[in-house]
């Protein structure tokens, strides 16, 4: 496949995010305009609640674009899903004929909010990186016992929070919590010391199961509507303290970062790629019948406070061991109910070579090894005042789908009544 | 306090569990009736609806109560809640001078079928009680390592899936997941045979906070806007396989149950009390200025399918080391934002004798000891067919507020894909 011409011309660019190719689906507002769902093409953003109102997108009696979520059309299905695709191809292509009604609903992005594209029914996070598995398990319980033995059968997840998943640019506060160092007898409580990022791909479920209803692999790729960048951030030493026996709690229930813009699954089937390898065959219910993950290009970047940006990280959502469309299955098989809205997160993804780790955990080896900045500044964990951006496309011939980026930026701890 | 007397006769008995000193909030529908809001007094329901069409319980323009959940109430806050019962009171005390106004609207209990009371925004649970995490930890890691480190200074838990909280009535269908034997190799998928309860109680947080902001216990316990039992279905060899590193997942995710009807704080006052003298003084958030428990006495009671019911254990909701207000302070302290309708469960309620173990894990101390029933049939864990009902009171001076039952009989697992 390559480049789709459009009218819409900076979306001709090799390296505009958002080519035709791609049209993902995010909510936006102006000065003047509130909040809606809205589709990105090059440096535009095309009006939905408008183009419905004008009768020239229509997917239902009811509007269902001019509210601030894209969950009401994550309910219609994977065909009107792709009838809208459709649609939208046909009106942004190259001499489409209805180009003159188009064109007065396109917004320059530069003048456009960004706000959360949809409402997130359930989060749930999985970890299901092996080199982020391996390399964690190694700090933490030696390389011997790297892998957890349930690992290479099982996609493990835990249940995240949902009121917290919030949209690019929103500034991140520093978590307090329960702290307890090695020595210490008992805990103290006070700001996180061990700020971290996990660099995930988020998946949005689009359509629903009831509850006692499992599905196959082949039909949970068919329930997912898109993928975003996810930002998991992770407070190490709160965690540390309260994970056991029951998971992270708080560590992880302050923030998690998404990309404004759900890329959708028709505009990465070019890029479809298989998972692994096994070293144990998997059982019945986790095999596809396909290629399930994809082949999209990401990195981690740091940006000081008044500081340049840096890439610390590069990596490929290929590395992943199980597909989001595995993780469903598997979330599902035991008769819970999932929901359109739910996002899934694919856990850290790390590639084999140090610089390609999707942690600062792993980056700096647990803090043992830290890294050091353009600036001459080092990192262990985050500090105040820094930003972490989160990147990635799938790279086509001539063009790419873009994300956009995942962006947030560290504030100090409130003090504590 | 002693029995309210009320013109709803069968208010006025000494076991009824719906007396006007309680007044719990559930939703309701009948076979002319669509789901709606209903207060039950005695063995009657009253429509709020109907009330509130009537003109005669008002609490703000659009209407609040002509819908399947309670969540708009929560919202509007404490003094709200208070209006409300206080009005409640007086619509229904002995000689109310609106006795005829509202009579009309008495719905006969056996009448009504009974949903879920509130959305579930998100589903927590807690691991609070100190009996039953030190039984469970003696099973798994021995007597001498049977609290982790941190269960004294910390209230743990984990978030658990709002996807499939049902109402007392639903049947529970087995889960499948994998499970591996202990001299296996590899797992296998199928359904669960270590099926268990868990004993708790449910807190239904009512208003919210803003991601970033902590609460006080003070400020945590004034946002709850009541309890019901809860019953934390749990799938002890889908667990024992899973939940390393992360924490049960599958697990819990396919089932838990709640009583329908929603106990108000304010029911519950006179029977407040505190939680134990502690081994190591907590830290300052997590101190409560002033008991913030209650004392309510709980059953668990087994059916055997077409046989009768039998009670397998009683215990008492004050075992718990941490108080829903401590737990919900806990919650906040990272910056997790909470919202109305956020269930809070206990974690399970064991108490220090054999027979007040909140869970058949302990009961059967895992499975060594098969209890036997009055049938003749013995179990260590819950069998296809078995119905399982949890009730709870809390016992005043001739009255009583009660919980109803929390009630869930076993369906066969489905067969797989």
């Amino acid at each position: 496949m390559t480049l789709m011409s459009s009218w819409v011309e900076s979306a001709n660019s090799a390296d505009t995010d958002f080519p035709l190719n791609n049209l993902p689906y995010g909510v936006f507002s102006t000065n003047s305009l509130e909040a809606r769902c809205g589709v990105a093409i090059g440096d535009q953003i095309l009006d939905m609640a408008a183009l419905e109102e004008a009768g020239i997108i229509i997917l239902s009696e009811d509007p269902v674009f001019d509210v601030p979520y894209w969950n009401d059309v994550m309910e219609m299905g994977p065909e009107t899903w792709r009838a809208l695709r459709n649609r939208l191809t046909e009106l942004l292509q190259t001499d489409a004929s209805e180009q003159a009604l188009v064109a007065p609903h396109l917004v320059p992005m530069e003048d456009a909010y960004l706000h959360m594209p949809m409402v997130v029914s359930e989060y749930t996070d999985f970890y299901a990186g092996r080199h982020h598995a391996t390399n964690v398990g190694t700090m933490f319980r030696g390389a011997e016992n790297a892998l957890p033995p349930n690992w290479l059968h099982i996609p493990i997840g835990y249940n995240g929070r949902a009121s917290t998943v919030v949209v690019s640019g929103t500034d991140i506060t520093r978590p307090n919590g329960q702290l307890k160092a090695p020595d210490a007898d008992v805990p103290g409580f006070g700001p996180c010391k061990r700020l971290d990022i996990e660099l995930e791909m988020g998946a949005i479920v689009g359509t629903s199961t009831e509850m006692g209803q499992p599905v196959t692999t082949a039909e949970a790729d068919e329930m997912i509507f898109g993928y975003v960048i996810l930002n998991d951030w992770s407070a190490r030493d709160i965690q540390a303290w309260e994970y056991q026996p029951l998971g992270p709690f708080q560590a992880k229930a302050f923030a998690t970062s998404i990309s404004p813009w759900i890329v959708t699954k028709e505009a990465l089937e070019p890029f479809r790629t298989s998972t692994p390898e096994r070293d144990f065959e998997l059982l019945p219910y986790l095999q596809e019948p396909g290629p399930m993950l994809y082949d999209i290009d990401l990195s981690v970047i740091i940006q000081p406070d008044g500081g340049e940006q840096e890439v610390i990280a590069r990596t490929n959502y290929k590395e992943m061991y199980y597909s989001s469309a595995q993780q469903l299955a598997h979330h599902a098989s035991s008769g819970c109910a999932m929901n359109a809205g739910d996002l899934l997160g694919s856990g850290t993804i790390s590639g084999a070579e140090k610089d390609q780790r999707g942690s600062l955990l792993e980056l700096s080896w647990g803090g043992k090894e830290p890294i050091t900045l353009q600036d001459g500044t080092s990192r262990s964990f985050i500090e105040d005042g820094d930003t972490m951006i989160l990147t990635g496309h799938a790279q086509g011939d001539g063009f790419r789908i873009g994300f956009g980026a995942c962006v947030g930026k560290i504030a100090p701890a409130v003090s504590f009544p």
